[in-house]
C-alpha cells in the first residue's frame, strides 16, 4: 500500500507539472469538455434530435476527431473532414446509383469493385510525401465516406437523404470545435512556430555564453546549474516540430503580427540553419572537459580571443532571436557578426603565435579543434543572420 | 494543354517511382482496398445484415481507420479501439444508467456534466508522453464511445443493445483488417526498424569510405555519383522515426528471428550512438572543399594514415551493419576498431613529425581540425562497436 501511495503522489507530481510546463494544456481539456457538451446537447432538445435523429452522433464523432490543440491543427481536420465528406458523398452516391442501374444481380459486384479500386487508389494517394502532410486526414475520410454511402443498401432518394444528413451534422460538429478553438483562448500553430525557431536560436547563444567560462575553468563553483549547456540538444531533433508546426499554421487565417500570406517556409530555412549551428556546437561540447593543463600549454593568449568571439556570437544570436520575437529588423546583428569574425582571426593568430616555441603539437590538438569549431560557428551564426535579410 | 500534359507526364513518373522505391506500398493499398471490399459484404448478405443494421457501417469505419501499413501499427490501433470501446462503452452505460435514476430533470444535466467531466480529463492524459506514444489514439475513441453511449436519448435495454451492436461490429472490423494485414504480404514494423538502424551505421560507412579519396583528391573523375557523401544526412533526423517504429513493433507479436520480449529499446541505443557519429561526420564534412594546396603543407604523410583510419573505421562499421541484418556477432568488428585506433594515434604523430619545420599553423588549422574529427569519429564508432556487446 505504501508503495501505491507513492505512486499515486507520484503520478499527481508529473500531473501537476505537466500543467504547470503549459497552462494552455488545461485550457485545451476543458475547452474540448466544453465543445463536446455543446454538440451532445442535440441529443436534449427534441426538435433538433427529431430533424437528424440517429445521424447527430456524426456531430459528436466530428468535435471528438477534429478538436486539435492549434487552431492550424483543428481547421486544418476540420475542413479536410468538411471538403472529402462533400466530396465523397457526391461520388458515392454517384457510384451508387450507377450500380442500382445493373439489376439485382450486378449491383454488388460492382459496387464491390468501385470499393475496391477507390480504396486502393487513394491509400497509394496517401504515400505522397505532399498528399500525406496536408491532407492524409481527409483522403481517410475520403475513403470511408464513400464506401459508406456507396455500399449502404438503401434506395436512390434514401441515400440522398443519409449523404445529406451526414454532410450537415459534420459541418455542425466541425463548426462547434472551430468555433470553440478559435473564440475561447486560441492556441495558434504559427506562434509556437514563431517562438520554438526564436528558442532554439537563444538556446545556442546560451550555450555559447556558457561555454567560454566553463572551458576555461572561470567559474568555479561547481554549484551552478549547467542546463544551460544541455539546452541545444533538443534544437538538434527539431527538424519534424517545425515542419509539422508550418504545415498546421498554414491552414490559419491572419492573426496579430501574422499578415495572409506570411512567409512561414522563412522559419523552416532559419530553424534549418539553426540545427546546422547546433550540429557544430555538438562537436564543440566533445572538448568542454579538456585538461587544463593542456590548454595551459597555449591557453595565456587564447582565452581572450576565444571569450571575445563567444560574447559577441552570443550578442548577435541573442539579438536575432529578440529580432524574431518582437517581429523588428536585427539593427546591430550584423556589427555583433563583424566583431566575432574579428575575435576569430584574433584567436588564430594567437593559436599561431602562442604555439610553435617548442610547444608539442600533439598535445595541444584537442585546443586548436576547438579553437576551429568556435570558429566555424562563427560562420553558422553569420548565415542565420544573413537568412534574415531576404 | 502541353503544360496539363507535361504535368501529368511528371505526375505519373512520380507515381511510378514512389511504387518502384517502396513496392510494399502498392500491396498496402491493394490490400486495404481488399479488406474494405470483404467488410462491405456484411451489407450484402441479408441474414448478417439484418443482425446489425446500420451498425455494420462502424464495421467498415474500422476497417479504414485501423488499417495501418505495418502490422504493429495496425495491431496498436486495434487493440486501442477494441480495448477503449469496450471500457467506454460499459462506463457510458454505467453513466446512463446512473443519469436516468434522477429523473426527467436532473438527467440531461448530470450527463452534460459527465461528457464534460470524462471528456476534459481524458484529453488532458492525452498529453503525458507516454500515454501519448502508445494510447492516443485509444484515448480519443474511449471519449468518443462514452460520448455516444452516454448521450444517446434511448432506454437503458436500448442503450445495452447499441453497446453490444458497436463493440461486436467494431471487433468484425479490427478482426478483418489484422486477418488481411498480417496473412498477405505482412509489413513488420520490427523488420523495418532493424533494417533502418543498419542502414543508418551503413551510410556513415558509406561516407567515410568515400571521405578518403574524395578529400585527398585521388579520384579525379568529376562525373562519378557522389551521392554517398550525402547519405549521412537523413541519419541526423532519424530520431522520430526510430521511435515511433520502436512503439509500433512493441505491438508486434513474435515473428521471424525476433522472439518473445525481444529488446527493442536496444535499437534506439543504437540508433542514437549513430545520430552522435552522424553529427561528428556533419561536421566533418565541412571541411571536404579544402584547399589541396593547404593540404601539401602537411599531406605527405597524413594521407597514408587517414585512408587507412577510414578504412578500418569502414569495416568496422560495414561489420556491424552486417552483423545487424544478419543477426549475428560481429566477429571481427574489434579488431577493425583496434587498427583504426592505431591509424588514428600515426595521424596524430604524423600531424606532429609533418609541421613544425617552420610551416604557419594558421594555415593548416583546417587540416588538423579534419584529421582531429576522423579521430573522433573512431571513438564514435567504438561506442557503437560497444553497445553490441551488452
Amino acid at each position: 500500500p505504501g508503495k501505491i501511495m507513492s505512486k499515486v503522489v507520484e503520478l499527481g507530481k508529473k500531473t501537476k507539472k505537466l500543467g504547470e510546463d503549459d497552462p494552455r494544456r488545461i485550457i485545451h481539456s476543458l475547452k474540448v469538455g466544453l465543445a463536446i457538451t455543446l454538440v451532445s446537447l442535440f441529443y436534449y432538445f427534441e426538435p433538433l434530435y427529431d430533424g437528424f435523429g440517429v445521424s447527430a452522433m456524426w456531430a459528436v464523432l466530428t468535435v471528438v476527431v477534429v478538436f486539435e490543440f492549434s487552431v492550424g491543427a483543428t481547421l486544418g481536420r476540420g475542413l479536410n473532414r468538411g471538403l472529402a465528406t462533400f466530396l465523397a458523398a457526391a461520388l458515392g452516391f454517384g457510384a451508387h446509383h450507377l450500380a442500382s442501374l445493373s439489376g439485382k444481380k450486378g449491383e454488388p459486384i460492382l459496387l464491390g469493385l468501385f470499393v475496391f479500386l477507390l480504396a486502393a487508389a487513394v491509400t497509394f494517394v496517401r504515400f505522397f510525401p505532399r498528399m500525406k502532410a496536408r491532407y492524409d486526414y481527409g483522403l481517410l475520410v475520403f475513403i470511408l465516406t464513400f464506401c459508406l454511402i456507396s455500399v449502404s443498401g438503401y434506395r436512390d432518394d434514401q441515400v440522398l437523404h443519409m449523404a445529406h444528413k451526414r454532410v450537415s451534422t459534420i459541418l455542425i460538429g466541425g463548426f462547434t470545435a472551430l468555433l470553440v478553438c478559435i473564440v475561447i483562448y486560441p492556441v495558434w500553430a504559427g506562434d509556437d512556430l514563431h517562438n520554438l525557431v526564436a528558442n532554439n536560436i537563444e538556446k545556442l547563444a546560451d550555450f555559447l555564453e556558457g561555454f567560454g567560462p566553463e572551458y576555461f575553468r572561470i567559474s568555479e563553483d561547481a554549484e551552478t546549474d549547467k542546463s544551460f549547456l544541455e539546452g541545444y540538444k533538443t534544437v538538434l531533433n527539431s527538424k519534424q516540430t517545425e515542419e509539422s508546426l508550418t504545415n498546421f499554421a498554414r491552414w490559419e487565417p491572419p492573426h496579430g503580427q501574422f499578415r495572409f500570406r506570411y512567409p512561414w517556409e522563412q522559419y523552416l530555412k532559419t530553424g534549418s540553419l539553426t540545427r546546422h549551428c547546433a550540429y557544430r556546437i555538438e562537436a564543440l561540447s566533445g572538448y568542454l572537459n579538456t585538461d587544463t593543463r593542456i590548454q595551459q600549454r597555449v591557453c595565456g593568449k587564447l582565452e581572450q580571443p576565444c571569450l571575445n568571439l563567444c560574447s559577441e556570437s552570443v550578442k548577435a544570436l541573442k539579438e536575432l532571436s529578440f529580432a524574431i520575437k518582437t517581429m523588428t529588423t536585427p539593427s546591430s546583428a550584423n556589427s555583433h557578426i563583424t566583431k566575432s569574425k574579428i575575435a576569430a582571426k584574433n584567436l588564430k593568430s594567437s593559436l599561431n603565435t602562442g604555439l610553435c616555441k617548442g610547444t608539442d603539437l600533439l598535445e595541444v590538438i584537442p585546443v586548436i579543434t576547438m579553437a576551429s569549431l568556435l570558429v566555424e560557428v562563427v560562420s553558422c551564426t553569420e548565415k542565420i543572420t544573413e537568412s534574415f535579410k531576404n
